[in-house]
């Protein structure tokens, strides 16, 4: 860029590699960094080191921690049933607000053939183990309702169900609050397909 | 919030202090810096205090610089004529696409009594003082065509006039490329009474 700064052009660079953040975006978030106080700076970039430092993968259900083992992991009162997401965030999502009481384990990821991901390149093996380990009653399977989430719950519960294991998927269908209307046509098929009797 | 680990809170705390960003975003962040490679958050983390420690305002025209004057100042090759703009990052868009070759004066911010903010809170004085002892053949008021810049260059413009300087504002009107149809009613009035001869 011309007629910018080399530490203010350096900082937009690293801000713009943020995900969605294109130029405009990280050139507003460098001003707003320059024009605060030196408190501020110091505070976010600490903040990042610090996290980055310490935050790594729980040995067990594969969710972000500080420690060896996760919170849920932690938690004596838990059900022995292991619910499979993708990503951290969704585990955030589950214990902030559904009455499951069960473990997570994160794939970080799902199978995407053309991302070039194969079922060796998510945190599969480790769900084995656990399965195999553990005294599990079951696995629930809450990978996003969509080509890849799919395709993946669909391999996972061809692995476990041989173990004699009972597998279950998330329910799919009309998200309470919205309208029939406005819903696609694969969701008011599944809804058709999937009602449960009053 | 609740399933959080400390050093993750902290860095979405951190991150939705920039403009614009809420809490989704700041944790979609700080996901993809946790995510990624060491390297990239020092260097996110360097570049923050590298510039916050470096870069302040240009002792002439108030535009950052890690100088003592910045790069516009510098020129030798500019004409005698201030543009006044309202940001810093107003000079960047002037420099980056038009043929304006004189130097610029950034105010930082606009009068506007709802914000407190007066004469004296942005960069007026050096101005003056550039006004009075350079020798200045014209002044440009290109603060934004908004209530407060348009304030502000009345403010200044009142302020200059007696001292016998040239005084100008950026031209108002129709932008180019644009629609009649869609130009609001200020817009369409300031264009018919604006008109010049062909």
């Amino acid at each position: 860029m011309a007629n910018i700064i080399e530490p203010m052009e350096r900082l937009v660079n690293e801000l713009s590699k943020l995900p969605g953040v294109g130029k405009k975006t990280a050139q507003r978030y460098a001003y707003y960094l320059i024009n605060g106080s030196m408190e501020n700076a110091t505070d976010l970039a600490e903040a990042i080191i610090s996290a980055k430092s310490s935050i790594h993968y729980c040995k067990r259900c594969g969710n972000f921690t500080d420690k060896e083992l996760c919170d849920n992991c932690l938690k004596s009162d838990r059900e022995p049933i292991i619910c499979v997401v993708k990503e951290p965030k969704d585990v955030i999502a589950l214990e902030n607000v559904s009455d499951f009481k069960g473990t997570y384990h994160v794939l970080h990821g799902v199978i995407s053939p053309l991302d070039n991901k194969g079922p060796n390149d998510i945190n599969l093996k480790s769900l084995l183990e656990r399965v195999r380990d553990e005294d599990v009653k079951e696995v629930i399977l809450a990978t996003n309702p969509d080509v890849e989430g799919e395709a993946t719950a669909m391999y996972i519960a061809n692995l476990l169900k041989p173990l004699g294991i009972k597998v279950s998927r998330i329910a799919q269908g009309i998200a309470m609050g919205s309208e029939l209307e406005y819903a696609d046509v694969m969701t008011l098929n599944i809804a058709i397909d999937n009602r449960t009797e009053m």
